[in-house]
């Protein structure tokens, strides 16, 4: 049995990350892959602990390092009970937010220096990385407006001014820069199945369809 | 207003660190100092919910390495949020248990290799370290009779066999023997009077009385 496949989606908020989650799993199923839905932070139940704490509170109630702390945490419950074994067993793994969204939103976007996450990053996951990333690209006005018309809860990290969704934004693009090879943009202005397309068309082109 | 002075207690189970940081409050009290006690994990809202998502549960819940960053994460709150205030208020904070714990614990009891440790305290604390680290030594023996005689609950980190305990006590003597200019071994089989006298003597010696 051949090692599986972790992709992960990025972007901000309303980006559709959600839904391109479940057009992916569903489009590689019909293929006859296994495939593993997930979302950070949580994915175990740990994570899903550490989740709780991290998202309900005050805005300041940690600070961005402790964040960071708390996020690598989760992440690495999170690879070693679940992600490491599905693709130890062949399977494709779509995991909705993973360690750029910490380099986005405590780095970028929360000021936290980026060397500090890194250094946390390699004590936690020893340079365990995705295949391929998508980062779903949307205005932080649209996609705040999606989000909002979606009647969904502003979590904690989503109230927040335009401001933070732009540094936000430029930092996801950022990354794809830094990395083009683990990395695509997807214009998720898109329809959702025009944008599901977008996706499989990128895996294919990087890592071939299962 | 002169900065304050920050003084850890180290060592095994039943080594008696409580009642010494008892005494060594009134002790100091008495001289005319404000004294802040406190212990890890814990001394705030947010590292206490953190020390119960550690303490309960199994004893594989969490990795060594998801338990250190766990630990720092609380570490950084109770720093920012207390530890730090009051020293500069010019308060003798007395603190049960610090970053050597860790060392000791996940480190070299636990088999966590110390770069990773140590390159998430730097990322964490940023240098913070204490102004002087008593380690009461104790036996493995003497502190698991010791603990057991008060009748204690015993914890997710003390239901480990004596061998464990063996080399966490030669974790602190290391640690000891590394940084002699910050720590100071106490016999933790001293009765409570004396064992008191001795760290009180210790902190005349490296820091001065208040």
């Amino acid at each position: 049995m051949s090692r599986g496949r972790f992709i992960t989606l990025e972007g901000g908020e309303g980006a559709g990350k959600t839904t391109l989650a479940r057009a992916l799993g569903e489009a590689l199923r019909a293929r006859g892959a296994e495939v593993v839905l997930t979302r950070e932070p949580g994915g175990t139940p740990n994570a899903e602990a550490l989740r709780a704490l991290l998202l309900e509170g005050d805005a300041g109630r940690w600070s961005p390092i402790a964040e960071t702390l708390l996020l690598y945490a989760a992440r690495e419950d999170h690879v070693r009970r679940l992600i490491e074994p599905a693709l130890a067993r062949g399977a494709w793994v779509v995991c909705d937010r993973f360690s750029d969204s910490t380099r986005a939103y405590q780095g970028a976007a929360g000021g936290l220096a980026m060397e500090r996450i890194e250094a946390i990053e390699a004590a936690a996951l020893g340079g365990m990385a995705p295949d391929l990333t998508l980062i779903a690209d949307l205005g932080a006005q649209d996609g705040l407006a999606r989000a909002a018309s979606r009647g969904e809860a502003v979590t904690r990290f989503e109230a927040h001014p335009s401001e933070f969704h732009e540094r936000l934004r430029q930092a996801f693009l950022d990354i794809a820069k830094t990395e083009p090879e683990r990395c695509a943009v997807l214009d998720a202005r898109l329809e959702p199945d025009a944008l599901a397309r977008a996706a499989l068309s990128v895996i294919e082109d990087r890592l071939g369809l299962p």
